[in-house]
């Protein structure tokens, strides 16, 4: 058992890839975000953690507000691009076709298979980043994307992060079901 | 773009898998969550967010510490296992092999490829949930799961859940590199 660097060298494996959505200054804006997880079950919530510094950061606060957009990996370049550059310096508003659902704070991305608008019910300030955590109160889904009126992770086709070899990932073989198929160790 | 009922549907597509270890009533427990994300950049924080009723909720408060330990792919069916049964009616203790770090308070899994030794900075009360935030004070991986002194995603062969279908997913092929492959949208 190696001790790792934990500076450099501490990583979930394997992370969630979503775009997060806000308007900033009155204009929409994304930003990519591997730091991402549900976090209660009723109601809905959702929480994304964003170096306070960032533009998004900005955003949320201001409108109380913010989308997570799910992209599939045939948007891995854009979905790159948009964790590449600052909404200070580029529109990436204009990179996608916008929706929004009730919240006027939350832009989603039409091309994303998955999209929920999240109401800000609290911030956690860490050293480094602000933990938004959102009650997720629309969810909204392509047609396309579903399979018998469920999301269908399969034609949703995400990616996953590693870090820090830095790789995205897609989503290999079915391996198990979850809730039963450890149900054989059960005496 | 159909909406959906956010009460029975609406998830983060997909999510990471781990085994969040700790110490309750003086005996190492471990818990299957899928709610999980790094969320501080420096120093190293992750959170976890588990059903305030479980067993697992009470050791943390408790000791003030947990671990994060990620499973491989070999280790889906006792991993789920974990999930289907309480520690307050298992020894889920015997199930692995354990060592500790710095902090007693931390069981970790030595069949897991990649373990965290946590230290609780806070913890934030939500309706149903608890949200652990725990500052990565350690973190070990074994040799054979390494590759140039790094964790290596392929040997580490961890998968994923998605819901609402409960199904387990391996990690699928390389599909780019990530902080780079958006770089051609810049100019």
């Amino acid at each position: 058992m190696k001790k790792l660097n934990i500076d450099t060298n501490v990583y979930l494996y394997p992370m969630p890839v979503v775009l997060v959505g806000a308007i900033v200054q009155g204009k929409p804006n994304f930003m990519t975000v591997g730091w991402v997880s549900r976090v209660n079950f009723k109601p809905p919530m959702i929480a994304v953690s964003i170096n306070k510094a960032h533009y998004t950061s900005q955003g949320i606060r201001e409108t109380g507000a913010f989308s997570v957009n799910i992209p599939g990996k045939t948007m891995v370049k854009l979905t790159d691009y948009c964790g590449l550059v600052s909404g200070r310096k580029v529109d990436k508003g204009m990179l996608f076709e916008i929706f929004y659902g009730e919240l006027q704070g939350a832009p989603m991305i039409t091309e994303c298979p998955l999209n929920m608008e999240c109401k800000l019910v609290d911030s956690i300030d860490l050293p480094s980043n602000e933990l938004f955590i959102g009650e997720i109160t629309g969810a909204y889904c392509g047609e396309q994307f579903m399979t018998n009126d469920n999301p269908d992770i399969k034609k949703i086709d995400p990616f996953v992060l590693s870090m820090p070899d830095n790789s995205y990932w897609g989503i290999g073989e079915f391996v198990a079901k979850a809730w039963n198929v450890g149900k054989e160790f059960k005496k």
